[in-house]
C-alpha cells in the first residue's frame, strides 16, 4: 500500500520543483533569468566569444557585470571558459550542454518578444 | 539598388532586437525575466489565479513584491486583472495571449531545469 504523502515521506523530495523555495532548480531558474545572463547565453548560443565580443555584444553591459555574470554561469556549468595557449593568451567563453539547451528556450522568448514589437502587439 | 545600411537607414529601426538597450523588445525581454515575474507567468499558465493563490503557489514572494510584479505584468500587457461583481468582490489574474505564449517558453525553461536537476545533471 502507498502511504499518503507527508513532508517525511522520501518521494516529494524526488521531483524538482521551480516553485519551491529549497530546489536547486529554482535557484538555477534564478540564476539564468538574472539581469544580463539571459542575454549572455543568447549571445554565446551564436558561437563562442571572447570577452571584448560579448561586452560589444550585450549592449549596455559592463565590465564588472559581464565579468560576475559569465562566473555565476561558469558555476552553474552553463558556460566553459577555455585560455588558449597563444601569444597574447585567447580566453574563449562557450556554452556546455545543458547551456545551449537553456540558450534555446531564452532565444525562443527573445525570438516571441521581437516578433511582437516587430507587429505592433506589443 | 539597395542602399548600404548605416545608422540614418531607416529600416534598421524596423526590426526589433533584444540586444538593443533602446529596442521596446529588451524592456520586455527584462521585464519577463525579472525576479519573481518568470513564476507568477508560469503559476498563471495553469489557470487564472486569486491574489492569495498566486502568493502560495510562488514560494516566498512577499505582498508587496507580487502585487508590484503584477502591475508591471499588466502594463506590459502580459496579464489582466478582473474584478468580479460578486459579494466580497472576487479579483482573477489571468494571462493575456501573449502572455501566455511567453509563459510557454519560460514553462519549458523550467522543465529543462527540473528535469536536470533530476537527472543529476544540475
Amino acid at each position: 500500500m502507498r502511504m499518503p504523502e507527508t513532508e517525511t515521506d522520501s518521494t516529494l523530495a524526488l521531483t524538482a520543483n521551480v516553485f519551491a523555495r529549497a530546489c536547486r532548480s529554482r535557484a538555477a531558474f534564478e540564476d539564468v533569468t538574472a539581469k544580463w545572463s539571459s542575454l549572455i547565453l543568447i549571445a554565446l548560443a551564436e558561437g563562442p566569444h571572447r570577452f571584448g565580443e560579448l561586452r560589444r555584444h550585450v549592449d549596455g553591459v559592463s565590465e564588472k557585470m559581464l565579468s560576475q555574470t559569465l562566473r555565476a554561469l561558469e558555476a552553474d556549468a552553463m558556460v566553459t571558459r577555455t585560455v588558449h595557449a597563444v601569444a597574447p593568451p585567447r580566453v574563449d567563453y562557450e556554452l556546455t550542454t545543458l547551456g545551449a539547451e537553456v540558450a534555446r528556450h531564452l532565444r525562443g522568448l527573445a525570438d516571441l518578444l521581437e516578433g511582437a514589437v516587430d507587429d505592433g502587439s506589443l
